[in-house]
């Protein structure tokens, strides 16, 4: 960062079905509960930056930047970004890079997505807009369909079983179980998984984050402080195809934007004590702290393994328990990991997003000054 | 602007139906000429922005900044912006903040948009994205049902008749004959306006500009130069519905941001040569003139009746003849603005892009540094 950037004010709807609520409603009480939260009013806010990736198909609006802008009472400029399942994280960015172009002091990122309205076949076929349209597609492949396939190659070459991937979301589960703005609250042994309906072999129900509804939001600022300040902020862009890929068991770009965050943030990987990474499905969190480099290619099951990992990984109880409202999902783990730093006084924690089969993956890194 | 700021490079498509070419065809078209216009090769740009509004809903594809970065062999971060028709313009002032901020020296913006392959009530129904959809859509309102009611109002305040509206729609179709991307390019008397169907009264079918495919492109650098400069980059914001406005026959959010891009450019008003402005609707055309201050409050249409008006208004043919394929017109805008200065050798061009009813709004000023 090439300026002191603060995170000084963060709020957020439970995640789970809101069927009683609108768009507008999500992000007026995101929104309300971060200016709550922050040490200014309302007016301080000159720009806003929306993220949501679904609501001109599944609720019939676009245009989310004027919405967010009309509930303040001063509207400044809004606009909104997208990059399907990292629009949170790709909206943090675009604050950040608005603050250190001296265009805006103080900025309010709100992510949002309202994903129950619609049927699940309708929400499955939205939700490929983040594949390739021209390639995916027309192979008749879901995101589901598609971590399978990345599943199986992945046991097929490390030896992982079925049995060890449960323990990823037993212990989402285990951790969602004290958020009180978690979609799932129950524990659910590591048995349990296998015994969920099959969805894309080999996983099954309980290994795919939910449909959410939900929103996020967090204020930036360069004029007024708090302990929390953005360490680094970077973006790295892969194919949008699996089928274009080298490989099915790393995602390239999760390493590119590490590098490139570590630097910014002038720390190594050791001194991250709180990670919450993209388990949109189960294996993608194991594919994800490997490609972080806290564990070897094929050793990512053993920070499932362990007690008590270092990093904590997903405290909030990640995407799977949290819920995954698309869009407001980036903007939410940094919500919680600005909590997990507060509450441990430790100095360091990593939000890791992505989009797609990450091909875009965004990697913020927040500093708690006061440890 | 904090710093200089060169448009190095541009290139569109035609702007039509390209019912033969897929969204990804029609960026890469873009792209290509945009590079080969450029004092760079394809590895100089470091960041992309894409500006898209309805892939999601009428094409299956969101995570159009992953598609994009697809086109260039070293695949760099990109991102999608989207402010339903001021999109363009939207993904325009994020790239120049990201080169501000010290996060890119050279970015790509391509627009893109593809209406021309789903039915008149889909691409209808779909634009209404655009507008409030808790309070424009349930009332049966479509755009230019929106227009028809600001231009019925605008006759009641101002007097003014159908012949004379009739102008501004044969003024741009006679500009867009000489405009090889236009996707009209026949010249149509004013009497003939009024002779084409109602769609909306007032509004005939040739008062409102068409549903178009095409795609856009600019290269912006901080380290390459060019005559080129953009001297200002303004957004503001206003209700997304019509029905929170004090009237409807003025855009505030016009007002506010010209004000604002005139300070940031440090010039006047009388110092622009070229003018594209958003005429989405004729109607739309006389207001922006009011407000852009060109011309008294009932006044716009004098432009109209006018040999030669300074400053040229919609030289290209504007979103009438040009086409309006919605998230491609505000970077459009600003690649004929750069044609315009260069041929005249005048100093100073202004683009003028909203969207829905004006709830969005983005002024870019251009300078011509030889002149």
């Amino acid at each position: 960062m090439n300026q002191d950037i603060f995170l000084i004010g963060k709020g957020q709807t439970p995640f789970g079905e809101h069927w009683d609520k609108s768009l507008k409603n999500l992000m007026d009480e995101a929104v309300t509960a971060a200016i709550d939260d922050a040490p200014i009013n309302a007016l301080d806010i000159d720009f806003i930056v929306v993220s949501n990736m679904l609501g001109e198909r599944t609720n019939d609006q676009a245009h989310l930047g004027a919405m967010a802008s009309s509930l303040l009472p001063h509207r400044p400029p809004a606009i909104r970004t997208e990059a399907a399942c990292a629009s949170g994280s790709v909206a943090v960015h675009t604050a950040l890079s608005l603050l250190e172009s001296g265009r805006a002091e103080t900025i309010l990122v709100v992510g949002v997505e309202k994903m129950t309205d619609v049927s699940t076949d309708e929400i499955s076929s939205a939700l490929m807009g983040a594949a390739d349209s021209e390639k995916d597609i027309p192979s008749g492949l879901t995101f589901p369909g598609i971590f399978g396939l990345i599943a199986n190659r992945y046991m097929h070459e490390y030896g992982l079983t079925k049995e060890q991937l449960n323990l990823v979301s037993a212990r989402h589960h285990a951790n969602g179980v004290s958020n009180p703005n978690a979609q799932f609250r129950s524990a659910i042994p590591a048995e349990k998984i296998s015994e969920s309906p099959n969805v894309a072999d080999p996983l099954c129900l309980l290994d795919c984050s939910p449909v959410s509804d939900g929103a996020a939001a967090i204020i930036l600022s360069n004029n007024h402080e708090s302990p929390i300040r953005i360490a680094a902020s970077q973006l790295s862009t892969d194919t949008l195809s699996i089928t274009d890929r080298p490989s099915l068991t790393s995602f390239p770009a999760t390493k590119d934007a590490l590098d490139r965050a570590l630097e910014e943030a002038e720390i190594t990987r050791d001194d991250i004590a709180h990670l919450e990474t993209h388990d949109c499905f189960s294996i993608a969190a194991v594919i994800n702290l490997e490609d972080l480099g806290f564990a070897n290619p094929g050793a990512g099951i053993q920070l499932y393994e362990a007690d008590n990992p270092t990093p904590t990984i997903n405290a909030s109880g990640g995407l799977k328990a949290c819920g995954h409202p698309v869009g407001a999902t980036g903007v939410k783990q940094i919500v919680d990991l600005t909590k997990q730093l507060t509450t441990s006084n430790k100095r360091y924690a990593l939000a890791h997003n992505f989009g797609g089969a990450c091909a875009t993956c965004a990697i913020h890194i927040l500093e708690n000054t006061d440890a």
